[in-house]
């Protein structure tokens, strides 16, 4: 299938590792374009030289936390006309509801509420000009079936989820559309820290934290990071232009609600 | 029908005004002792005579925001043992989405989710160990239904659904229900401040405004504040201790989704 | 809490027996008149009997089927104004989806679909004329998560959900309003004839079953049924009338998703 | 992108013209076989032709109403081990929700519910047994939002979804994926045949009625079939496995709720 978008470019924040490294492999693959974005240099000078000698695409590397106005500044720099943008940042941790600080929420706020929101302010306008424009937000599964141990996480993204769904309204008319993935239990770091969390938590053994991951999920399996990037492409496709607003869960089927 | 609440003591965050005015209004009656707060304190002491004087209750005034930790403290001082909470604040003001700074998020933030959940953390143990809690939230029939000119205001508030929404499930074993209200366009102060946002924004006049409010609810007309109140009021009775986790909306049949 | 009823009249089918049953005790108490309508007699004689001599209203009895035009006639005779409806019936067996066989659809759709929606055919031209009318459905919570097993429950009620929904969106500015009420786990003989299934399906003792559905209950026990009419009630107050189209869960704070 | 399943076989009902042709294009262009169904032997034949020539791959004609027993069964015959299936079929017209009769809705259940998952019982033991499968339903935005006038629509296409969303939880752990498609506005004769429907309901032109359609959807435009059906081709993917029980709607971001 051709996606149509070969000679686009992508900003892709936190694309250095994990799913977010999964989607600018996925979209590399088409043709497009990226500025891969990491808190580590030498994870995304690696990405970087992959990317251009696996697919014949430029990119770019940018180091720093995505969600600060100063790296947000530097990608923009990197690539003023994004046709593409992956919101992605790093999830908050687990932690029980009464011991939550107003330090914890700042954090979390900042990660995955505000400092997304900067960086969809820095791409929308130039996006309606060109007529032409796909973000897609990396949340979670848990914005649809929260859990108090990760209210720092589906209190910041749920309201990401509310923002962008508003927005992705108005933005329609301009072929712009604004979508998110909500993940759950893919095979990532991220999956390794969330074992050693239970471990923790639950005084269970690493086995029985990965045996337990994959129990809460209906496939029977974890996700692969390569299934998570194909997902990310397709709505990013030109053909995937009247979809919009979607928040399209990859959980191996486990979400219990009709809708 | 009765409630099964008289006796108990209720924190009423917002209350000398407007729908949380209503629903002090609607305990009392059935015997709820009440704290009032507002943040002017002609208006909570009229709150306070009028109640003590129509219902025989207990009442008390906390002026100040009760977003803040100061007059949280100060309000669990007036009623250390709660059975009831309301969380009600000031709604954010409209705004384009692309003009919102961080400002603008961080006092919408501490208005409508860090604040509130801050007394939710005062209250619970003592509800945990008592065996009984009515946690009730004023939010928004726009956390169900996102227009970007309230972005900071569904973005808040939609990330106060999901904390909420996943404490419930921990607290329901103990008898602690905790739902919210979605209100949409009650005959309040708030609806008076839209009108006049939307004369401002669209160049109409007062009575177009006020027509567009009532247009766009199809029972026709505005919401009467002491519907809001009683159904606040059922929510906190005894025998609503199996209703929790809900959404409701009140909206005159308005939202257009299924669920 | 004056409900603001009294006088009016209601059909409830399904209500000689429990939850139908334990609605038609609710309303009574505020003084509404009732037609009681199930498939045995006895207990219909019981029904009114009881009801009558409790709260000095007036009370009716049809007995058969009100999924039947000829029952929904009868009902229609017995009370040809009717301020309040409750649509009830029996729900269907549990059945795995593969066994599934053309006349078990048949039969479920007209108790749970096409049947109740002739009641509401009936009733409506008069609540219209009458600018009053409080429709609400006992549904399950099942509408909102789907289990396979009861796929002749959901594949019919969920129809019934929708045609509901997009119907309380025309009927709002005639003060007619349309709920359903969303039961999961309640005291009464449904729950002890689930019991029986799952002994049979799974193997297990009928002491086991009943823990079983206790622990699927986030609140730790069943609901009990005047819990259940009371909601009912509430729904049918004067004062609830801005409240519509609404699917009130009552499952002890056991559904896992966000709305 | 490479979706993975060239060779395999498809099963698509109502796949003569309109929507469902759009998909039967879009997955031969990716190497799979596929079995046409219509009403029309001319349009079957026409597609069958076309799609063997365009793509080679194998295309065979079934023709008739595959919400029949018979003609399902002559599709198993024509593909005894179908890997995918698409469920779609003609939808039920408009009509006022009083004036709907029995007849009207024992015609639409077939179509869209029970006629449906017959095809689904026939299909999913091999699929079990092959430990692959992508069931895939041509729905309606409405079943999302539901319109009073399309009740015969949403009232039985809910339940198609509640049902599918069930199986979905049982099916995952086989890599059967079953997902709906929910349009809103797509430019084939579907949309002329609603702006017929228009011109007589709402006594406007026929250039009024096409243009109430656009001005309907927030993307300012029609959706294109080819767009449906590279949606469709996506949800098919061998890399489509983790994405099980969703209902992506293609409506150009016109929907108004969160989720």
């Amino acid at each position: 299938m051709d996606l149509g978008i070969k000679g686009r470019w992508a900003i892709l924040a936190g694309s250095s590792r994990g799913l977010g490294r999964a989607c600018a492999e996925s979209i590399a693959r088409e043709g497009v374009n990226v500025v891969i974005n990491g808190r580590t240099q030498t994870d995304i000078d690696v990405a970087v030289k992959e990317l251009i000698s696996r697919y014949g695409i430029e990119a770019i590397g940018v180091m720093g936390d995505s969600a600060t106005a100063s790296v947000q500044d530097e990608l923009m720099v990197a690539c003023p006309q994004p046709d593409i943008v992956l919101l992605n940042g790093q999830g908050p941790s687990p932690k029980n509801f009464l011991d939550i600080e107003i330090e914890d929420w700042n954090n979390a706020i900042v990660q995955a509420l505000t400092g997304p929101l900067g960086l969809v302010q820095r791409v929308v306008p130039g996006m309606k000009e060109r007529q032409f424009g796909r973000i897609v937000a990396v949340s979670s599964a848990m914005v649809k079936s929260p859990n108090s141990l990760m209210s720092l996480s589906h209190g910041t993204r749920l309201g990401l989820t509310g923002v962008l769904k508003g927005l992705s309204k108005d933005l329609a008319k301009f072929n712009i559309t604004v979508n998110q993935l909500l993940p759950e239990r893919f095979d990532t770091a991220r999956q390794e820290q969330m074992a050693h969390v239970a471990m923790k938590f639950l005084g269970i053994t690493y086995e029985e934290a990965r045996a337990q991951q994959i129990a809460s999920i209906k496939a029977g399996r974890l996700g692969r990071p390569d299934e998570f990037g194909d997902a990310f492409a397709f709505l990013c496709a030109a053909q995937a232009g009247y979809i919009s607003g979607q928040n399209l869960q990859l959980d191996g089927g486990s979400y219990e609600g009709v809708f």
